[in-house]
């Protein structure tokens, strides 16, 4: 990992005093870019072992489904700039000015520069990805949220509760009953910060999974 | 808790020697028995504190979704009798005999019984419950199993083997990646059969959900 020093910050963006951003839903152009977060993701989260993922597989998760009948998958993605984001009358786009009480270098912007609006320089600072499934706990449907991540030099500035609170109004508002998801029990920051946010700690559920080999034993399996 | 006595048992089913089986696909007619079953899962795992679904919202959520396009949830159901099932073109359907080395006795088995067939006795033994989903994780869709359940009196016969196997099989039959479930820390048997099926437990992925009135205060989220 490089290490953080004015020659390396020089070729990252710097942003002074303000920061604007905004929360859009991504589009699939935006996949390059979504996979790299969830690269980032999973390095954070020291399970690089378990992403057999790629892009390729990815997009067509997200866009392209092999499978239909799938739910939908929704991915949002803040995005920030120096400049403020043109109005848009689109719904599922909101916007918001943040100050800084000291400059903010993004060292990696280059790799989530988002091609450019109006001639503004805008980056990916971070995404939750989360999709609608039954449940036979609950009334009405839940979501489940698959990935929720932050980018290092964006946190602490009341983005992840901004991305958090969209989907979850997203939830309450269409009725649903819950939003579930996996933290790893380690993770005690990101535990607080779902604690703060009202979320339950199941005290003991584990998560199990059948995959690879093990899975693939059951191919021929004539019971 | 009813206590097993001549008394009660003799207002159960008791099968001699040999008991037939079948795993079907359940239809909508089943969803009585299916929320049944599911109110004996949550009691077993002692969660039923959790349980805010009712037998409407399951056929709804089953057979009539509000939420079209959600993925579709297969319940596959076992059920037993004293006589052969018919034959039948149904590739959903597979049949297994099960040689008995003591008489069995279902206490519950008017509860559970099928419309007959053919003036034949059939009754649920129990029944899984999944669907497909995205996963950041892997190449391909995956399964989540919901709900896993084999009433009490005919454990230990092979038939949660026949059916976690059925839905495995059906798994790597369609190229899925994985199959993913909760389950208690504390279940140590139904942790050790999951193993016996070649399932991984997570060591620190925790389950966390945000439901209730903590998730309602979103709605009105301004953000």
């Amino acid at each position: 990992m490089a290490l953080i020093s004015p020659i390396t910050s020089s070729h990252g963006k710097t942003f002074n005093q303000k920061l604007f951003s905004r929360i859009r839903v991504a589009i699939e152009s935006d996949v390059p870019h979504i996979y790299k977060l969830m690269q980032q993701l999973f390095v954070y989260h020291d399970i690089t072992h378990l992403l057999k993922s790629n892009e390729s597989s990815i997009a067509s998760g997200l866009f392209n489904p092999k499978y239909p009948h799938l739910s939908p998958v929704t991915t949002l993605l803040i995005e920030v700039s120096t400049d403020p984001f043109p109005s848009c009358p689109n719904d599922t786009t909101s916007s918001k000015e943040v100050d800084l009480n000291m400059p903010l270098i993004d060292e990696e912007s280059e790799q989530f520069r988002v091609v450019k609006h109006d001639q503004h320089d805008v980056f990916i600072a971070g995404y939750v990805m989360f999709y609608p499934c039954f449940s036979s706990f609950f009334e009405n449907p839940v979501f489940h949220m698959e990935n929720f991540f932050i980018r290092e030099c964006y946190r602490r500035k009341g983005f992840g509760k901004w991305l958090f609170s969209t989907m979850a109004s997203e939830a309450a508002r269409m009725g649903f009953s819950s939003i579930d998801w996996y933290a790893s029990d380690w993770n005690e920051s990101g535990l607080d910060f779902y604690k703060h946010m009202g979320a339950t700690i199941s005290d003991d559920f584990r998560v199990l999974s059948l995959a690879g080999k093990a899975l693939e034993a059951f191919e021929d399996d004539s019971n």
